[in-house]
């Protein structure tokens, strides 16, 4: 790979972060970060035989070292000149869907961790690469930073706090790189993912709601895609999507 | 025109609503509301001659009577059991801003009978129509309709009541109709613009702010045909459109 | 009557408009205004004969004309030179809950009519007697503007489409007011009432929630008066009031 | 001191913390809770000199073990089965207003780590002795948590990532526990504290703004305490506070 433009997406597992993967595969050479390898060989292996490029890089996104590493890593494989066209940040901790009194300290931490902490090592070690397509006459689309969020980036439920307070967090995040960056040309997005996906792990939920009960991960692909090729003279920073039964 | 699917676009005016109905003109036959024929009568010409299939009907969106007399010229030329593929509700009254002590009653109202009303009068129109094509299988994209709002949908500043009034009261209008009619399948969306759109009346607006400072219209349509494009499993009600340079 | 202060509000029935009359009688003459004098009659004399003083006029807060009148007659009453410490808008329409398609104009109308416009007609003729206050060292508080909000100010759930535009509308208006009329002194609140209040017409709902799942009009009271009482240098604009076990 | 019933603040330091132990010691003994005993050595004097009862203890609220240590010494001095009749969450970290790009690790998460981890740390300690508080007669109002927000509670501004990503987050965490704990009694606000609040230290802010331009602490504590005496019947979880200069 000598291609000096790339995306990259953080969370690259199955669901949202495969199908983004292989959508922007079509357009560019994508870097997939997971913290286990087996969450992105299959489809590293798919990409690369059906004629995109992939890579996959193993990657704690809550450690900085780890984060570090893996974009010199990706400097390595495209050079240090290479420009980010966009990036991705997807990647999510593990719900503890508890009564207060019960969280212990790691649950509630745990997906601050990963979403907001995570973003914000992500964000500072992608940024300046995004910032460099900024000005390079070969990217045909501004280059963009995408947030996956959820129903708990705008609602903290009850029994939701370790959740709703990293979702509500990392939207902070994103709304503020948004407007710091935005003006320096790259597009940071916030995608409120309201609804269940349709994954074989969530096949039990909505089993009785009739079809297109639960969002296909090809069509929030297709969004964060559209994001993608907004001009700067009309950027969205902010949508959700919901599938047409989802009560809200 | 013998077609049995179209669309239709109320407020087709230079800006937001020309350059919607020229992206839908790419894929149907488009109706043209405003209430002034001087508003379309070119527009009609270019799609015409362009290939594309366009009719103007004059009508006043704040008067019942004109808004039905509209939609049975629409059926008399569709036909009656022909359906609607996207109806774009973008008329807007005049803005008055004043301090609120001099505000007359018609200037307090007229943006609220154009916007809200008028999305009344059109919604109750169009909405059987657009239901026709939830179970027509020659409809590729779920049916949509789309309104546009503003900055004032979200934010009520001093001196713009009469215009906060009828946008925040419009995206009520459409909040509602996307959740009773979502789970029937037509797509209720509603856009934010959030910027001054580039327009030959717009010239003298932010001169100094360098390029794409204003928002193009272009982008907006493509905005609008994304949104009708997104299948039922993924739906998105709500996003906003702002030039990268803009403050929020 | 000859006191030079007083207080009016706006939709004195049986409820939030009975209850915030009988608390700021405890400081001021107050002014009731109701479509019927069945509405405040009864409340008219309790106050009176308990010690304060109250007068009622029959208006229409939808009618132009009805409410010129009746701030003729309370500059009749008070003096032309008197200033109103406190203008509570706590007057609604009548909620018509029905599928979009089945709703009538003049059913989608009438609250609007009542709320927004009515809290138009009523800001335009008590704004300019809040302002008298401002410079008025015998007022003890800043002079107030308070508008009765609900859940619908805020989410526009299916088949409530006519209250929800009539209350997003009335919050865009107090927002528009408060930031023009804030820093000339006049406090402009908004109110959301976020649950079912207990009345006599309410008992009914709610039955089997146990004690205090319905709002007590006295208390919805004494945070009106609590806002009234706020210093200009922290005035609070917005807040809701919802039963504890309120779901939201 | 051998009271059953206490109120405890974390973030004493002067300013919000010292104006509300102020107020809340008009009615209990109170409990002040700062990282240094300067913080609030004086003013433990001053209440227990002016009739109050008031104790200090040392305290890092971003420190698991310093929180339990604190509420040992709590428990040790009133009692174990006292209980908490109002807890307030004031404390906040250093605000790094700086470009991204710039921000160290430690920047970025030292407001999170005070404002929310700390919130989790003071709420899950506080929470059982609030309950306590909700079956006992003697208590003349609903126990209460409040948190203290700010205008970025809302809004993330650009350069305000790490501050923001704070104040999101223990929104959520309040949000959160709001709908957790109302139902169960306790009464859980949020104040957005929207400006700048007149202090020795902001003595330069807005010094051409003209008189009450920045908002009085005792004010603010008056809003504290008036959340505290609303009835279950009539909880506000969310209000904001700003001068009446202030643009927002």
């Amino acid at each position: 790979m000598a291609s000096r433009i790339y995306a990259v997406i953080a969370g690259a597992g199955p669901g949202t972060g495969a199908a983004v993967a292989r959508k922007f595969a079509e357009a560019y050479p994508v870097v997939l970060l997971a913290r286990r390898a087996e969450s992105y060989d299959k489809l590293v292996k798919e990409i690369n035989e059906s004629g995109g490029s992939a890579v996959g890089i193993a990657t704690d996104v809550a450690n900085a070292d780890s984060v570090k590493a893996a974009f010199q890593t990706i400097d390595e494989k495209f050079g240090k000149d290479a420009s980010c066209a966009s990036a991705v940040f997807n990647a999510s901790g593990k719900l503890a869907l508890k009564p207060f009194l019960e969280l212990t300290e790691a649950e509630f931490e745990n997906p601050y961790n990963v979403n907001c902490k995570g973003g914000f090592y992500f964000s500072q070690a992608v940024l300046p690469r995004l910032l460099k397509g900024t000005s390079q006459s070969e990217l045909k689309h501004p280059p963009t930073l995408l947030f996956t969020g959820a129903t708990a980036s705008l609602k903290s439920s009850a029994k939701f706090s370790s959740f709703a307070v990293a979702k509500f967090a990392t939207r902070a995040l994103a709304q503020s790189l948004a407007r710091e960056f935005g003006p320096r040309g790259v597009h940071v997005g916030h995608v409120v993912i309201d609804g269940v996906i349709d994954l074989p792990t969530s096949k039990e939920y909505l089993k009785d709601a009739g079809p297109d009960a639960k969002i296909d991960p090809a069509s929030i692909a297709d969004t964060y895609w559209y994001l993608h090729t907004q001009p700067r003279s009309g950027f969205t920073h902010e949508l959700e999507v919901r599938p047409f039964v989802e009560k809200w």
